[in-house]
């Protein structure tokens, strides 16, 4: 598999290329989907989790699928209830002792088995030359999520505990991170060929807070992940204040945000690192010309590094127009190819 | 004026201190203004902004005072209608030639004349050690608000618009930079010390378009501003991927945010520049011993520059303790003393 291949730092053909959120609302055929059930039902269907995943496969030359599912699902499985309306949040989030304690570390297979088996049908469907990405949020963002009870911008609530109470804060991320490391290890186990580590949250932190709350925490998953043999790839949204500490997270691949440039990223991270990343998706609500030309920029500077994965910054846009997601993939492989 | 002599890069006593938001909610005094009139009214009205402004002033020993305003002042100013629900909302965000063209470019005693006399009465009444800092929003941000028509976290409108129409967005952000630095020019004539252009939304964009759409009319504004004597303070809500462009800018003092160290900030922004900042706003819920540490720390990085003004890396939070505030003015302030 060429996305393998790069993740592990191996000589490819081109440049693999799969896009965040490529499942999802900016697509028609999700759309339809969307109309028999509600996102988390797809969540929780094997069958449609994996008929959403497959969606952009058959649409678009992607090296890689992405489970579609949601980081809040682990939430869920420790016991929190999640209401969506439509942003997720948490009527109950967590913020004492006592919740802390009566959170719940079950068994993956049985708390989340619709997930791991929407994995199997999907690797049981998909091209042996494509890779299935599993995926979990990192400890520290869904401890942010768990105690914030929503997606916010100053995360006071977190922030609050995390001065007043680390000790809580630290059992937390004790807590989320082993029952991560066990759900990713089931996923490998139902057929993931690598997996990613969303830290969507971890930019709000200061560099000191971060390599506290953050990045110790993202290392104790990333290292049980790859003994298990595969990949694994950690995405931050906002490397631009702590590029230079990410290699100690110790991931095979460093996702990287759309707000650095990658040369400047691959700097700072360090040469041998893989780097996946870092069209802003943005882009790709311009003319197809400008696609091409920002895809191509985007490639070229990857070949600094170690191993390149095309990726966008951030999620795919739901206004995205369906032609311009088939122009960048396209325009990857084709850039990718030219420049070996 | 200690703080004018830091901007300056001088030779200074302690370092200064100041707090974006210093004048808001957290305050009683402040609360206690709002049940008599609401946000935008105490903007528009002279005495009442300058009585929010002078509040901070009175409580804490801070260096300089920021004129209570808000960066929409002059986009209603150039003819655009403003709503608060209570985020601020433009009912008819800007999105066509025929609507930039209407845009008005008045004189600034006249459409923010409110603006002008409040500055006179605070600087008649503020402390003559003490500065009064002007300030409007960088040509960008002003200009993503027009378009987007309110705060958010991905500007797909402004995206959209700024690939598939660039002239019509180059046409918008030099009708803003030109009443920008009119406004900024009638700020200091009437009596601000300093100004501070705030790009708060400049932290969204790839670094090669921040090259494009933000730093060339900041530098600009930064340009004329200065060239009426005082100095100017350029700060942007997310460095971490552009800081070793900002010099660039031109500015007196670059603010920096929180998600980036300072040590970090002065090293790649380059040492011949004043930096502001940069404590997490959170940081200020934890308990006091924990403001004072990290304070210590702030202050401390702060040395390596030609010149540190302590503020926050945003604006002070409203559920911040009034006593906490006290305590890291007078820590900041004790610190600085040590180091010299």
């Amino acid at each position: 598999m060429r996305f393998i291949k790069a993740c592990l730092g191996e000589v490819v053909d081109t440049t693999p290329v799969w896009l965040m959120r490529q499942a999802g609302r900016y697509l028609p055929e999700y759309q339809e989907l969307r109309r028999q059930a509600d996102f988390w039902t797809i969540c929780h269907t094997p069958g449609l989790a994996a008929l959403a995943t497959l969606q952009p496969m058959e649409r678009y030359d992607l090296d890689a699928a992405i489970i579609f599912s949601d980081i809040l699902i682990p939430v869920e499985a420790m016991g929190v209830p999640v209401e969506f309306e439509p942003a997720p949040r948490l009527p109950a989030p967590i913020r004492t002792r006592e919740q802390a304690m009566a959170l719940r570390t079950p068994d993956p297979a049985t708390a989340t088995g619709f997930v791991l088996e929407a994995m199997a049908k999907v690797r049981a469907r998909l091209d042996q030359g494509k890779a299935l990405i599993g995926f979990a949020g990192a400890p520290f963002t869904v401890v942010a999520y768990m105690v914030e009870g929503e997606g916010a911008r100053d995360f006071i609530q977190l922030k609050t505990l995390m001065y007043r109470d680390p000790l809580l804060i630290e059992d937390l991320l004790a807590r989320v991170s082993a029952f991560t490391a066990a759900y990713l290890s089931a996923q490998i186990d139902a057929g993931a060929n690598a997996v990613q580590l969303f830290d969507s949250w971890a930019g709000i932190l200061s560099p000191e807070d971060y390599r506290h709350f953050a990045l110790p925490w993202a290392r104790q998953v990333v290292r049980q992940a790859r003994r298990l043999g595969v990949p694994v790839i950690y995405f931050m949204n906002g490397v631009g204040g702590v590029a230079e500490v990410l290699s100690e997270v110790g991931a095979d691949v460093i996702g990287v945000d759309h707000r650095v440039s990658l040369a400047d990223a691959i700097r700072r991270i360090g040469p041998n690192t893989v780097v996946q990343g870092n069209l802003d998706p943005g882009v790709l609500l311009g003319p197809v010309g400008l696609v091409r030309a920002r895809a191509f920029e985007v490639v070229q500077a990857g070949m600094a590094a170690k191993g390149h994965i095309f990726n966008l910054g951030h999620g795919v846009h739901k206004d995205t127009p369906v032609e311009s997601v088939g122009v960048l993939v396209e325009a990857v492989h084709e850039s990718g190819r030219r420049g070996q």
